[in-house]
């Protein structure tokens, strides 16, 4: 798989990771490297990164505990302060290492530390590889509201090496795959299609998969990368999955949502929706809400919960002026945004999705 | 005074900013306006800036304690929670009215809100208008460390109105006279010269100052935005400043120095140390060390206070590969950058102080 090179950041993968880097920590005049880790990734994936990386730089290893509940400024603190502690200058080099929790929270630990230093992303996890990895935007968490807090500030490198999904539980694959589905529904007929019977994928049919998507993630930031336009295409399914993430983490009697399953649902909603407002086919429809449930579990979503979870569409970050803009879909791979939608017709989708 | 135009941002003087303002709030799609204070500007600037201000949109103030300890990130979640709740959305615009706790604050806090909305400054002080203003470090202190957290993000407009420093206390001016002999002693001998004596000056002198020195400040970070080399000058003074800062700031029975009185003894150091390793000529260093003892009163810094003064340097945000660079001159508006610096001599230069 070629790599991706633009002027400010490249992507490599699977072997090419390795050569790649090497050779960067080689030419650059780095001072230390800080590796930023999850308890997951520190087990299953760190030992097999430092089997591949050839540097006679210190290497220090901060390790954040695991899990979205983590993402917010507390743990950001303790990174900023340990990278104080460990003399972290602006010749350093910080490479995050797992899921997206770890590559959003530590991109933007280095873009605001000092002001800046440059830092690497690899991705562990499918949903961090097609998604988290590229466009730069870092975040973290405020309270419930998801990535409330954040800059755009692309990594110097991107290492995707599929081997690290070997150590990845089946819902966090599904999670990842969310997204896929996502690039296939709002940009291309043909890599929707390839979704339709995922018994029919193998594991080389996986790594081409993931090349296309973070293909096709790249093409859209790459046109639009302030998000003004093409871009927010991104969110779609994103709005109320987001919503519903949110609502699920502070419920402390339900069960937690993967951001994936979140969306999954979310997409389903935006189709429905879609469906009344721009005729987006019903058999269309009928196929995304069917190839998805096949792959995620229905998510029991209560009447009494559809309040609740349209009330936090407000803190939704492309809302513009107060008001509540989805992104939907008159077609596969043709998409409107910035469009307003009734509450009762979000309320109808819910039905339809519990009927499902 | 012309205004200062550039590609991302303006700044403009006294009358001129508020046409241009007016005229760029309904230039702009904006949703909301959020107006950040601290308890003093909120009571001495805010009501005169409203005054100035015709716009139909809602105007929300948010108000932060005043002083330099309340630059952190406490703070930041206080404004981002408040920014939230008030239904800040990514066309709404910030406005920072206060001195450099309040525009780096705010800047940051705007920076990555949302992943970034746009945002103005007013600076109210002496130091703000001359230093904080221009160059689009934004930023918040980490413990004791200053500006260890930050973005480099410019704001769209700053609002230079010297009617603000009829509000502010005598020492406050100083401690902006600081970062302006700073601007000559860096960059040019003739601007040096008008601070030789202060009792010549009078007000419609001070506006020019100020200008000439926002002029200086702006050509240099121009020049080199991302601190590679020449911007690096501008820290003179800071190395040694900065830490005396923080060392007094942490220790409870000291008394809180200003940031320019800080930076006032930094540069007498400085100068002393370029005196022993460049030459720095000695009727100079009389000169300099004359004047600045002629406008700060002197700090007494007790011979144990050196080491742990000397021990707060390996947090200093120039440091590269663990070494503590200063920035020191040859000559009045000649200097040289990335100089490493014996303690015995750093030691040295505080007895010089000491004994003026």
């Amino acid at each position: 798989m070629t790599s991706i090179n633009t002027e400010s950041y490249s992507i490599h993968f699977n072997t090419k990771c390795y050569t790649e880097i090497n050779n960067y920590l080689k030419s650059e005049d780095f001072s230390k490297i800080f590796v930023l880790v999850d308890s997951n990734s520190h087990a299953l994936c760190l030992p097999l990164f430092l089997e591949q990386i050839s540097t006679s730089l210190d290497i220090g290893i901060i390790e954040i505990e695991t899990g979205e509940q983590h993402k917010n400024i507390e743990t950001c603190m303790g990174v900023w302060n340990t990278l104080s502690d460990l003399g972290c200058d602006r010749k350093s080099l910080m490479i995050n290492i797992g899921g997206g929790v770890v590559t959003d929270l530590g991109g933007f630990v280095a873009s605001t530390f000092k002001r800046g230093i440059r830092y690497i992303n690899v991705p562990t996890t499918l949903l961090a590889m097609v998604d988290a990895s590229v466009g730069g935007k870092t975040g973290i968490d405020l309270g419930s509201i998801k990535n409330q807090i954040g800059v755009i500030n692309s990594s110097e490198m991107v290492l995707i090496d599929t081997n690290y999904l070997n150590t990845l539980p089946q819902n966090q694959m599904k999670s990842g795959l969310a997204e896929m589905l996502k690039h296939g529904l709002i940009h291309s007929q043909s890599y929707w299609n390839e979704f339709l019977d995922l018994s029919k994928l193998n594991l080389t049919d996986l790594d081409r998969l993931i090349y296309e998507s973070v293909l096709i993630k790249y093409e859209i930031v790459t046109k639009d990368p302030k998000e003004q336009h093409l871009r927010k295409t991104l969110n779609f399914g994103h709005t109320l999955g987001h919503a519903i993430e949110s609502y699920f983490l502070e419920q402390p009697h339900k069960q937690e949502l993967l951001h994936g399953e979140a969306v999954a649902i979310g997409m389903i909603l935006a189709c429905h929706i879609s469906h009344h407002i721009f005729n987006f086919p019903e058999d269309q429809l009928k196929e995304v809400s069917e190839t998805i449930i096949s792959i995620f579990s229905k998510i029991e979503i209560a009447t009494e919960d559809y309040q609740p979870i349209i009330d936090l569409l407000i803190f939704d970050k492309k809302n513009e002026h107060g008001k509540i803009l989805f992104v939907l879909l008159d077609n596969i791979a043709s998409t409107k945004i910035n469009i307003e939608v009734e509450n009762e017709l979000i309320k109808a989708s819910f039905e339809y999705y519990n009927n499902l």
